[in-house]
């Protein structure tokens, strides 16, 4: 087990990440894993709050309160009302989670939900929070977004792009590269040894043969032999509709999905509340909650900390996991 | 309650349907509804075969056996094995099934699965069973494809074609039309006297205002307020990922999909077994299980009835609403 305690970013402070981080305290201040909130102590509500100075304080402090390393908001935050003033803090609070880890002072980084057009009104230039974070702490290759709920784990291969625009992207290369990613991530982070992936077809049936449309024998299949000769147990393209009953989600570790709603419908369809997102690729393990800021329940004390909670747990479990089974 | 007898078709011989015919029979022999086979005798087993020669002598034979309306099949059937040669009769138990419906002598048709290729050399010259329904008891509109699992129906706007060419295909007045079959049947058919209709968006997030793709401004929101100015309670489009969590479906009555995959991954993951489907804008009814012929463990006695003893009473349960509301 590892020593080091999770650090939880404040995200949106009009949203639900002050509220949940304390619900979350509360469902495992006593049997862990212990992490410490990056953020406004005034901000939290409903937990015991323990104001720490460095994260090595974190684990010690995590029973009696919910640690936080504190970070002043320039403005009072207004639930459901995001003010252009704190996105600095909202940043700087990834910025300094991300730099934690890399020094090895925290096991990983937890990351609350942001509102992305309040960010990019104060000059944020990313997509979103995986692509921040792969300038933070990439490693020469795209950091790649993986949901897992109970009972499955899926990868889209493009993602926050018009569903035109991800066809026209797709290549073998891009299949091939997300596909060793996600087998490495597998063996290294989940602890499976033999990691099973099944690639979903691009068109409807998989094309059935070419009849409807050829991108899955010209582009799929071609990357999905190229896994295999490298070693790597891919199978595909299989159609996608029947790729995520109870009984074909017995048969794989991941599946390899083309495009965004195709990887994100079944895992939000079976599990909203629970799912967690992992980010792989990157020089330290970061996961968060599969939701955005809530900010029309914001402050009303309704939110399901269910997601941030499977997103503590998931990035103990991989921080543990990579420490034991980390290639040299 | 109607006391027509439903009539399902044998599919293709070599597949479970004559399987799962028979377990059906099992299942509501003494419950109902009351239907009738039309294939060959010869080909069921694990039932009592009531040979009938004439539908109006199905509800009564239904207790003691599966009544069975003969149509040979030129070769004998072999589980796995699709023959050319009974091409001719499958296609022949589809047109009679319509037919008997046409004439009032049937409450509804539902088909065993077809094995789509073994037709095609046989001269079959349409996509699939639905378009095939579509030229035999049309009603001036294309034919609509819905799909039903407990607590969930939706409706793929474009079907069988590449994914880039079925973006290609959309326009509002392809989505309007789509809207108002299916508000119309879902009063008709399915007794709802307010339907609720959603709209996925085609891109992700419904291309969150632009940023990703300009379809759902320009095409799906339009049509969405063509369908609202003309009385129909329609909304979207939304984020097609978060359309089919468990609170989101609470709050509709079916989704209107852009794509084949968005709409049927979330059926399929939720209810593999269980699912429907539903041909919507045709002079009869008709539904079928939501699987395919099952060759690999045709003749293995595996086959699950769930999804035709599921179709079976859908069929039922829209024929008698039909009766009831059906406008003049």
């Amino acid at each position: 087990m590892t020593h080091l305690p999770l650090c939880l970013t404040m995200g949106e402070p009009a949203g639900i990440g002050a509220e949940i981080s304390a619900k979350a305290w509360h469902r495992l201040h006593e049997s862990g894993p212990a992490f410490f909130f990056i953020g406004d102590p005034r901000s939290v509500r409903g937990a015991p709050v323990a104001a720490i100075e460095a994260p090595e304080q974190a684990v010690e402090a995590f029973a009696a309160g919910l640690p936080v390393l504190p970070l002043p908001l320039p403005a009072p935050p207004q639930p459901g009302r995001p003010d252009h003033a704190n996105a600095i803090a909202v940043i700087a609070a990834i910025e300094t989670a991300v730099r934690l880890c890399l020094e090895g002072r925290a096991a990983a980084v937890v990351t609350n939900p942001i509102q992305k057009s309040v960010l990019t009104g104060a000059g944020f230039q990313h997509p979103g929070h995986t692509e921040f974070l792969g300038e933070l702490a990439g490693r020469g290759v795209p950091p790649v977004m993986l949901l897992a709920c109970p009972g499955l784990r899926v990868v889209p291969v493009t993602v926050h792009a018009a569903l035109a625009e991800a066809i026209r992207s797709l290549t073998p290369d891009l299949i091939i590269e997300h596909g060793r990613i996600v087998a490495e991530a597998l063996r290294q982070d989940f602890g499976i040894a033999q990691p099973r992936i099944v690639v979903a077809g691009l068109n409807p049936h998989a094309g059935e043969a070419g009849t409807m449309g050829r991108e899955d024998i010209e582009i799929v299949a071609p990357a999905i032999a190229a896994l295999r000769q490298g070693g790597i147990d891919a199978r595909g393209p299989l159609p996608a509709d029947t790729l995520f009953t109870p009984r074909a989600r017995a048969n794989y570790d991941c599946a390899l999905c083309m495009y965004h709603d195709q990887a994100l419908i079944p895992v939000k369809t079976l599990d909203m509340d629970g799912g967690v997102n992992v980010t792989l690729g990157l020089r330290i393990v970061r996961t968060s909650p599969d939701h955005g800021t809530a900010l029309d329940i914001a402050g009303s004390g309704q939110a399901d900390p269910g997601s941030l909670i499977a997103a503590l747990h998931l990035a103990a479990d991989i921080a543990l996991s990579r420490s034991r089974n980390a290639r040299p």
